[in-house]
């Protein structure tokens, strides 16, 4: 439709073939997808309720009238239904005119919803959960994705570089929120991938703080993470300032963070454990005797959500394959004092990761 | 914690309390909640993971270590664990260890995570569905709570009101919702409740159509719905006008539309089911032989999530009480030319409802 910002070009009738091998390899013949994100990366739909069914020889999704017009325009590689008795009706009950063996999304799909449409399908279908297929297609990113998740990266690196100089005593957390996603959008982000984090003094030791009505003060650290969405893409980065110059303890802790950053970079290639590569980072921050200050993962994968496959936590036995897109954000938080993260966005490759995002050195004063 | 926004002051104590004698009511003797929206309704927490188990005469909530310095300065009315092995292995757990019947949330529940709630718990639980159970407390608002909303609606008019002036031939959609978003963030919202709409010409028959590069032309109708988040609760409102002189169809299409909200207005009291509201609106629009370009409902509750009950669709039985908030948002789409919305947010009284938004007359031309 006219207006639309059209990006790089997707394959979704390969995404749609690739899928069915798949489906085929778990023992189904067909699936039911109704995850939103996973809607989006097989037939292109961007809005907020629809199902696809993919049989050996058939895609069908289905939406509802609000959609009734954009989904035609929009949907590519599958056969558009609008379900006027409901979504879930619709398309179980077509599923259900033969006998066969229906994968769906455990994951995706709540207890009702799925005794809803078990009941629409009748006793032809048997279910078998099949989760995680379409999140394993997602994994690798095609060289189209990543020209939109390069572009994802550059915006939030871009937006980052123009908000450091705005903070400074006085400003409020929620206005440099403000100015962040501002930018974004005028930069062609469709929008915030999550709500944007500037937390500043002890707030900054609540690794979710979102920005709040708090005022920056002098000799604060403020902690500042931000991503956009760039043609359904999402970008995810962390950066760090201090506000005045920064006692010794603080710069030692940062340059800590930032060696467990590079550690875990060091370590990131195709084959190798997700755990291992959150091993490196945490081994950083232990031989410091600042582990126990880390609490969360290493990274996570990054594409169409901003939490994907793979997991970089700890022990995760998960391998990574060239074409996945992680962060990697270690990070420490002291109670009553502050916090320091760091993260940027890797592309996974046979070699060294590429940095989608512009690097930071060391801790920035202002 | 410091620089965190208070804004009223919620009875969560009170609720976990009628949460108690609802699910005793549906025969169980515990519940385990764990829908974001719900967990901070009961306790506060504004995280995205956690899980309450309310029983007869406890109240645990868990989180991760990513919390483990918030979730103890902000849960109000439960005792907090910052669960070191997983918040469902060690809710269900310690629900595990004495036989009872515990209620969840199957609405929001996926198949995956009550299996492995089911199996963390072990033999001694049964499970009953109760969904809908904190909906229901959530459905009528307190005092408190109708204090956030309509300041949310007061930030969403004014924010209207200012952008309005600024959509003009070659104004592109997508800077239109930056300076949206910017002006509720400035105005103090946390962000904003859903991705903003601006749709010009074409584009405004679509229902959901989110601000494109599309820039805005002459002889169009531009339709803008926003809503922000104050402090957890959220406004919604559209407004639709014409850039230039409309021509006589479009003005009669603009006001079957809001003879349409202010017929269902008219109709919206307690004691009214939902679904008679909406077929006060759909009534004008069918007298004027549009009916078959109102392709959605008349509208939905309105609080902590931007979607909640009660909804105002077609045949819905369910009985609007005092207390409800919803929106009224009547809209006809029609595919070539364009689209009309106007959306309000009201709460349900036993008299006349009350606008939490300011309200719109005849088509603005610009």
């Amino acid at each position: 439709m006219a207006g639309d910002d059209h990006g790089a070009v997707h394959n979704h009738a390969g995404r749609i073939e690739a899928l069915r091998r798949l489906v085929a390899e778990r023992g189904a013949d067909a699936i039911l997808v109704v995850h939103p994100a996973n809607l989006f990366y097989l037939c292109g739909f961007a809005g907020s309720a629809g199902a696809l069914a993919v049989t050996a020889d058939e895609a069908d999704f289905y939406t509802d009238t609000r959609y009734g017009i954009e989904a035609p325009a929009t949907v590519r590689g599958a056969q558009v239904h609008i379900a006027r008795k409901g979504i879930i009706a619709e398309a179980a009950g077509r599923l259900g005119r033969r006998k066969q063996r229906v994968g769906y999304e455990a994951g995706h799909t709540s207890v009702e919803q799925q005794e809803r449409t078990a009941r629409a399908a009748g006793a032809k279908v048997s279910w078998a959960a099949t989760s995680g297929v379409v999140e394993e297609l997602r994994m690798v990113k095609e060289s189209g994705e990543l020209e939109e998740m390069r572009a994802a990266g550059r915006v939030a690196t871009e937006v980052y570089e123009e908000v450091m100089p705005l903070v400074r005593p006085g400003m409020k957390e929620s206005d440099l929120a403000a100015e962040v996603e501002y930018r974004m959008r005028r930069k062609g982000a469709s929008g915030a991938a999550f709500a944007t984090i500037i937390a500043s003094g002890e707030r900054s030791a609540l690794p979710h703080a979102r920005a709040s009505g708090k005022v920056v003060k002098k000799s604060e650290l403020v902690v500042m993470d931000l991503g956009a969405i760039l043609r359904g893409y999402s970008s995810d980065i962390t950066r760090t300032v201090y506000v005045g110059r920064a006692p010794a303890r603080i710069r030692g802790w940062y340059r800590a963070v930032l060696e467990a950053q590079e550690a875990a970079r060091d370590a990131l290639r195709a084959g190798m454990a997700a755990g291992r590569v959150d091993e490196a980072a945490r081994r950083v921050l232990r031989k410091k005797r600042l582990e126990r200050y880390f609490v969360h993962s290493t990274g996570h994968g990054l594409g169409l959500e901003v939490h994907e496959e793979p997991k970089l936590g700890r022990g995760a036995k998960q391998r990574l394959r060239a074409g996945c897109v992680v962060t990697i954000e270690p990070g420490i938080y002291v109670e009553g004092t502050g916090g320091i993260r760091i993260e940027d966005d890797f592309l996974v490759g046979e070699g060294e990761a590429e940095k989608l995002t512009r690097g930071t050195g060391e801790l920035v004063e202002l």
